[in-house]
């Protein structure tokens, strides 16, 4: 593992400041935002910066606008020392970190919504959330003026709407989709799994299996979304798996529904386990 | 007047191009958005532009998202070759003229919204016109990173809104106000004096009357809202204009409704004068 200098940032000016010099030095800027409590995901996210661009810039803020009332924002896990040093380890070159007045100056009134598509799915679950988080990353591309920024493809329809908000608004930021990072048994990283105990933990499983086997039966020659929907209810009730928030057949490129899969499609997941949600998605990726 | 070339850009690309070539030589780039029909106040606008910076470019589209339904969308005027000559004669470098996919390419679904001040004053009366505007200043200002833009103080909400919006979103752009063009009666310049003939001309004189009387008693020492909206209101009527929208006296800083004035402050009009709707607004900054 590298180690090096890595500077904090925690103002806008200070983050102008370091955009400017690396402006200036002709290196091209990676920024990777995250809410931190990170894993092996966001340090994948990270490494791919690293491979892309010269200079990795790594957010960490914790957005209250979007949570919906009543979930988990109070606590959400928050490691500040923890989550500097894995960034140290991993070669980062600066962590954002900014205060909440960074982010929302005194007065703050202004809303970016993505809609329909913010409604759909985990938007239909969590009210505002997806408002919340396009308003904040609007905030941050902004505040970050990066070559490239790196979300993870485990929040699918979070990656869509960014990359649909990026296009709209004409913001000058290659969005990158960099794939999910999953435990050995399958379970994909999240800083909610830190939620997860003993027989939660064991049942969690069932999702990445369940989407495996819509996946199998895919490549087998399924193409009817609620044949595949099917399959993957089955084995997420048969692993113990009973609050499905969502089990849904999209096209890969717009989440608009589809009966059949003709191009790109993926499957995704929303299901509660315990006391924790938990999401996921796998890519139906049509062969030839 | 100067003479010269003025480039016309038309899509996202060429324009981005444009600004790279200025970047790349070091100069400032100023940036005037309209929606064409261009009068005196506009050139203001633009000389102001190429006084404070070295490449100054304008904007010309009639954004459909900032018409209400039944406004005046179909028949707002539509100038090119004159706008062109008028630019042209006035230095301006490039003009952007671009067509309605370069600002809402297929499947556009974001919207931005400054709320509460959106739906205040004008935004009561024009239900979804500054989200429209919202939405397009973010998109022109995204495409074309000036390091300043110019907005007329005639429209007043609109340049707070703007101003408002910019700092929130952390866009990395000044606003700059610049005061109102009358015509020598005092009429605000506007786009849509086109549409006054005749009596309604004359009166229209009148909005300006009743804003200057409103400040005069400011001037006097009258601090109190309600007394100086109802000077204002008595000299509408006594002009012949009858259909006032709002008369309103607010703070100049934020456009919060205020008692009594205590810093700085500005009373704002809405009429209808015939089938035309005009706005203007003066400000009353407090001595010393």
């Amino acid at each position: 593992m590298s180690s090096q200098e890595m500077v904090t940032l925690t103002d806008r000016e200070s983050v102008r400041q370091w955009l400017r010099e690396n402006r200036e030095a002709r290196r091209s800027v990676g920024f990777v935002p995250t809410m931190g409590a990170l894993h092996a995901g966001h340090i994948h996210l990270v490494s791919q910066s690293l491979a892309q661009t010269d200079r990795t810039v790594v957010s960490i803020f914790v957005n209250p606008a979007q949570f919906a009332p009543g979930e988990d924002f109070d606590r959400y896990p928050r490691l500040p020392d923890e989550d500097r040093e894995m960034l140290r380890q991993a070669g980062c070159h600066a962590l954002f970190y900014p205060d909440m007045t960074a982010i929302y100056p005194p007065g703050f009134q202004t809303k970016v919504m993505v809609e329909p598509l913010g409604s759909e799915l985990c938007g239909r679950e969590r009210p505002g959330h997806f408002q919340g988080v396009a308003t904040v990353v609007a905030v941050l591309l902004n505040l970050v003026r990066a070559d490239k920024a790196f979300f993870g493809l485990k929040d699918f329809q979070q990656f869509v709407i960014i990359r649909r908000l990026v296009q709209d608004l004409g913001m000058d930021v290659d969005i990158v989709g960099v794939p999910t990072v999953r435990e050995n048994d399958g379970l994909a990283m999240s800083s909610r799994n830190r939620y997860l105990t003993g027989e939660d933990r064991r049942r969690a499983t069932g999702i990445h299996a369940a989407l495996s086997a819509a996946r199998i039966a895919f490549e087998s020659g399924e193409r009817e979304a609620g044949r595949l929907e099917a399959i993957a209810r089955r084995i997420l009730i048969e692993a113990g798996i009973h609050r499905i928030q969502y089990i849904s057949v999209r096209a890969a490129a717009t989440l608009m529904p589809v009966k059949t899969v003709l191009a790109d499609g993926v499957i995704l997941a929303a299901v509660k386990v315990g006391d924790t949600r938990l999401i996921d998605n796998m890519l139906l990726i049509a062969p030839g």
